[in-house]
């Protein structure tokens, strides 16, 4: 008797964005570990499973990593399904590689179910296109919980920027690339709850990125040339119905 | 009597990573356009629709990409129900931005449904995550198709280097890369039809890339320390066997 640990990518939240993989292992599953922000209609997906939240937000851990890394190890053990369901994509910043390598440290059978990252989806269905001949030839990802080194090594507006968890730091994120050489008028977005019901979006740019007034949630930030096709997008949308 | 153009993210090739709503606009369309190295089992999902190949592969274009346009409008203004199916996801180096733009232009009711970019889920499926704690901070994605300024955008080793449609020019990629710094013997992958039967992977050096002997068909090249991950697994996973 030995169990299987799923780390699946959940998509941007929205359960018609679910892969058929992942509808399948949630269906089978006997034990759902699950991040903040998971919407209610996900788990639903997992009748027969005991679910348990392991959530992280802005640096209030309701769980130690090490924690998730038993809890999975031990379901397994004891033979069960587990699925350890992360939005977006499993290793998109959400700590997959962490939990593959504890589960193959503990000798535990694992597979990874790749989703929908937010990172893509929700510019994309804010009417940004990440990439764009003649606009953008490649984007960037990265993480704005901590704004780091990482955001000096791209080129001021060669690729489209975007970047998850940073609304908090985006005043200090808006500063850094400035302060880099990103032109302050570079047109900025903010996607909130992409896919979700309260999906809202915010267009400027960088230089206003601090002043924008959003509710605090979670939301994609992304930078770059390719914003101004969801901006015009929206307002011809507003010219239309006005 | 009006129709709707979806533009569907097929990801990677694997019917199991289609999403749910993919799957319904393939089993309701009337019509799909589908590129290159769209498996079968993916358009036996449309069993009512037309299929119409409308791929380019290295230049080669079979039809061109205002005809794809032409195809789409004319077809839903006869009130079909159209899919173009996009390998990956439709905003990622594949043209749906263009196709958006024809479609709002022609006054086309229109759709995008994202879907499991290639460009994160073939390293996933080879064991590389894009990003890894203490690794890597983000990843950049980017076309091979030509090697142009943005592979001069990022400064060497700060972020994952993820490159599509880069197999024939993976030698003028690592030189370039090699002149602005990185180091030659930065680990590198090249990931071959990812979820798909014929899956298979090369693992070396940025140094080594041009002459990595591969066949002919298109792959992912991934760029950078997070590799060293994957090429652990699989040899892990080759001593259990020996």
């Amino acid at each position: 008797m030995s169990g299987l640990v799923s780390l699946v990518g959940a998509g941007p939240g929205d359960p018609e964005l679910l892969t058929r993989r992942a509808l399948d292992r949630l269906a089978r599953a006997d034990l759902v570990l699950y991040d903040a922000l998971t919407p209610t209609e996900l788990l639903e997906l997992a009748p027969r499973a005991r679910r348990f939240y392991v959530g992280k937000r802005a640096g209030r851990h309701s769980i130690e990593q090490d924690g998730i890394h038993r809890l999975m190890i031990r379901a397994a053990r004891r033979g069960q399904r587990v699925v350890r369901l992360k939005c977006g994509d499993p290793f998109v910043l959400g700590r997959g590689g962490e939990e593959v390598l504890a589960l193959e440290a503990a000798g535990i059978a694992y597979e990874v179910v790749p989703g929908v990252s937010s990172a893509i989806a929700a510019p994309a269905l804010a009417g940004i296109p990440v990439t764009h001949r003649g606009i953008a030839a490649g984007f960037a990802v990265l993480s704005g919980h901590v704004i780091g080194d990482a955001f000096d090594a791209i080129a001021p507006g060669a690729l489209t920027l975007v970047v998850l968890m940073g609304l908090r730091t985006r005043g200090e994120l808006a500063a850094r690339l400035c302060t880099r050489g990103w032109p302050a008028d570079t047109p900025a977005a903010i996607v909130l709850g992409a896919s979700h019901a309260a999906e809202a979006r915010w267009f400027g740019t960088l230089g206003a990125l601090a002043e924008a007034e959003i509710d605090d949630q979670p939301g994609v930030i992304v930078i770059g040339e390719v914003v101004r096709l969801g901006k015009q997008r929206v307002q011809t949308a507003l010219a239309e119905v006005l």
